[in-house]
């Protein structure tokens, strides 16, 4: 009871705020509709000079010159400090985290003993068949940040927004010493058979890898497979565009910014393809595809059951290849999480349509389905949305939740190395579930508004944001800029929304918990 | 007899002009070798300064500056009417020509007749099931360029030096209309199937189309895969490399500039993949890989049984797509040809090595051995290896000749697309044939010589050349200066040789035909 306290003052607050906010909009917009189009800047102007916008927003506002962000100061610590990214989170209860502490310690001390056993049995065998591998000791560390991380996963995100392990936890996966790699489950399970099932077969399997930390962390590696400035030819179906090791990394940092925290934590890092994969894999299939180039550069490619697509080869320089690494999840085994078909899914044939691209009243027919009929998970599969439009990501045809958290849990947002492909290029398609549900969430309404004013201005905290990277840059100006040109023809699209179906029906206040927590929902309604 | 007349008064002032030009080399030589290099260059300019160049060449010069060379005017035609370019070749008897024109003729009814049951069954099929197949009316032409092309194949070359067919082929293979698009023969035999035989596999099959025009000439089109200024990475091996249209144009027109006339005549074209493949074709299984790209142009994409290539996928703009189109040679059935391993194969695997990669006295056992050891077979494979050194063509894995001329006849050098990759890189192992066995006709060598002269510079006189192409420019000027820079490398092979066995031994007479006329061996033997 007590923990949903503070929750609900500062939801008020919010609500509050947010709705002097949107019951001024019409006065003004009727105002402004006399040049028909509709300016979400100058709307946003108005406000500050008026005085008339949310105290909060005002504070901030006030704060946010003198503190220094117009005279060079760090605009992204500006928005972090904003209230909007501090609406204080309830104290966890145990059921609201992913993992208890003990549950992981178990967990982590099986996978060691499990690592020793593998590793003296593979010895062995490398022994025997004169096969040399570099042995580096794992060390059990219980304050490994990867740790931290993992017990930090909660209903709301999959990390606070002040947890200091995240900042250890990219340090630790940039710098760690590497003591194996191999190939990821999922091309495991592959067996290497290209899967052909549909008409294309995406080209980005086959080239990811899995590395163990030396303190048994695990993430996985995306190696680079363009250029910065190439920008993704516009015959390319979505399916068939390589993936892009920096998309990964800008992606883990927008989805910061947005305030989602539903991507694991991303860096970039120079791998050793040599020292740091060839030499500690204990997978003959993976020593397999190393090969030396012509230019006697360390390369490796990718395999499929009858076709050895080499053409596909990523080549050290001579060894150092640069690329992703994002840190793995708990395991399934103790933190299962199912795959969902994402309702506005894309056909992934040349030719194929699904529902959703030829009836505009799609959303309907989703609103009456199961889960989409009740919670928030519309407004979750919205956000997603949003955050798939900003980076041009049309690759989205399942998303994972955590099965312990139920339809309530947030969404993942998971393998995002098919965005920042286009930037010259707003693929309006992807916001369809904004777009033909007119519905987003109140809190994420609000950050986008911070997001495309001048203090905040989505591109300047991005690009603050990726120089912390060792790759940076992670993307270039032209998709920079594209960003804030996409956030405001997501505004607009709020905007025609509202216009047609009123505020009221389009905003949806977050924190509803309906079917989980009936003391919270009566609160939650109680606030609307 | 008499025929034979004519060819051995040219020979023996080509072989007299050239001795003297090799007899004064070992003194320039001890001349220029204070500086430890030798220059091509500066020994072509002294020949023409101290007017000891033979008399045919100083004529030449003579005659050059005059007719315009040195004010503008064309080099190439300079140098097709240069002597060396217009040895005659004495009169064709019956068996030196690959086929007779009543053969072809009925070859060609046959065809007709074939093609227009073919295409009945077909439509009749097509209407069944609903498939609208566009119908251009093929004509019956005895006068067909194709058609000479084809009754001009000698025992010398594939066409005579000045043969109008070749320019009216061009010309036709250019504008002529499409009646049927198919795949080639060899990508039928592979039937969809991605040979995987090789830990690699070749990416330039399953795009390559045969197409026939209006009069039943045939042409293998080639489509662009890359940009001209794109260059070949480091890291990619010989045998992964794209196939490019422009090099398959550029090696046409070098191999008629080195006038050995063994590469079928290529020209560039804008193809309609709409209206001159989908719609003409009568092979379903090309229909079926055509599709419509996100940006709306026509494309097509390789199939192979398991995986189907998307990502090889070759996009028109919206339906044009430029390529280059290489006529045909006979068909086996009347001219059969036998395809022959190259002695100096590479190895198609990432650390395979061939014998003549690590044995330097390789070349000692190839002469041993039948046919190599004896004839023209061994300089034809050194020719060889001059024209794809000059053009930077490593995938030269195999050769074919016409079974009819048996081991006397020439080298076909087909299949070029692999060549002006690189070119910032001149691989002198490509030229292997000749430094290791210290081998060159006097005809190639005087012709290299030729070419490496300012008045006939090779860069200038293809550029020329190539201008005449639709698609020009083909080369970029870094490709045009690469050919002059290898041309100095391989002459300065050639003086390494003669410097270490004489000259002698490494130039060798040409026109030896040993096996095949006594009579004219016997002379051949007299002028050496």
């Amino acid at each position: 009871m007590r923990k949903y306290r503070l929750l609900l003052a500062v939801t008020l607050t919010a609500l509050f705020s947010a709705d002097l906010y949107f019951i001024l909009l019409p006065k003004l917009r009727s105002a402004g509709e006399g040049s028909g189009r509709f300016c979400a800047c100058r709307r946003r102007n108005n406000f500050s000079l008026t005085g008339q916008f949310s105290s909060w927003i005002s504070f901030t506002l006030q704060d946010a010159g003198p503190s220094g962000l117009s005279n060079g100061g760090s605009k992204l610590d500006g928005l972090f400090a904003h209230p909007l990214y501090n609406i204080q989170n309830p104290t966890l209860g145990s059921e609201e985290r992913l993992l208890q502490v003990e549950q992981l310690m178990d967990y982590y001390k099986k996978k060691v003993s499990r690592w020793e056993r593998h590793k003296k049995l593979y010895n062995e065998a490398a022994a025997a068949s004169n096969i040399s591998v570099s042995e580096h000791q794992g060390a059990f560390d219980a304050d490994a940040s990867w740790l931290k991380f993992h017990s930090g996963i909660s209903r709301h995100a999959l990390y606070s927004r002040h947890d200091p392990a995240i900042a250890q936890l990219l340090l630790d996966m940039r710098d760690m010493t590497v003591v194996n790699a191999d190939y990821t489950q999922d091309e495991k399970a592959l067996k290497g058979a290209c899967d052909c099932s549909q008409v294309v077969k995406p080209s980005g399997h086959h080239l990811k890898l899995a590395l163990k930390m030396q303190n048994f962390g695990k993430a996985m590696f995306k190696p680079m497979r363009q250029q910065r400035d190439e920008e993704t030819s516009e015959d390319i179906f979505y399916f068939v565009d390589v993936q892009r090791h920096n998309a990964e990394i800008a992606a883990f940092h927008l989805d910061r910014i947005l305030d989602f925290r539903r991507v694991p934590p991303v860096v970039g890092r120079f791998l050793n393809l040599t020292g740091e994969v060839l030499q500690v894999t204990r997978n003959d299939d993976l020593r397999a595809v190393f090969f030396t180039s012509p230019a006697n550069n360390t390369c490796f490619f990718a395999k499929c059951l009858y076709v050895c697509k080499t053409e596909y080869a990523v080549c050290g320089s001579p060894d150092l290849l640069e690329g992703s690494l994002s840190a793995y999840l708990p395991g399934l085994s103790i933190a299962p999480r199912i795959s969902i078909p994402n309702p506005w899914i894309r056909s992934y044939t040349f030719t194929g349509q699904e529902e959703w691209q030829v009836n505009p009243a799609y959303c309907d027919t989703v609103k009456k389905l199961y889960p989409y009929s009740s919670g928030n998970r519309l407004l979750n599969i919205i956000d997603m949305s949003v955050f798939d439009f900003l980076m041009g990501n049309m690759d989205r045809h399942h998303y994972e939740i955590f099965t312990k958290f139920g339809d309530e849990g947030f969404l993942l947002h998971l393998d995002n190395a098919r965005g920042f492909g286009k930037h010259s290029q707003d693929e309006m398609s992807i916001l369809a579930p904004l777009s033909q549900c007119c519905m987003i969430k109140r809190s994420t309404l609000l950050r986008l508004q911070l997001l495309a004013q001048p203090q905040f201005r989505l591109s300047d905290v991005m690009r603050e944001s990726l120089q912390k990277d060792p790759l940076q840059p992670i993307l270039t100006e032209a998709h920079l800029s594209a960003l804030d040109r996409r956030l405001l023809k997501l505004l607009r699209a709020v905007q025609r929304c509202m216009r047609k179906l009123g505020d009221g029906r389009v905003i949806a206040n977050d924190f509803i918990r309906a079917t989980v927590n009936p003391r919270a929902s009566a609160e939650s309604k109680k606030a609307r």
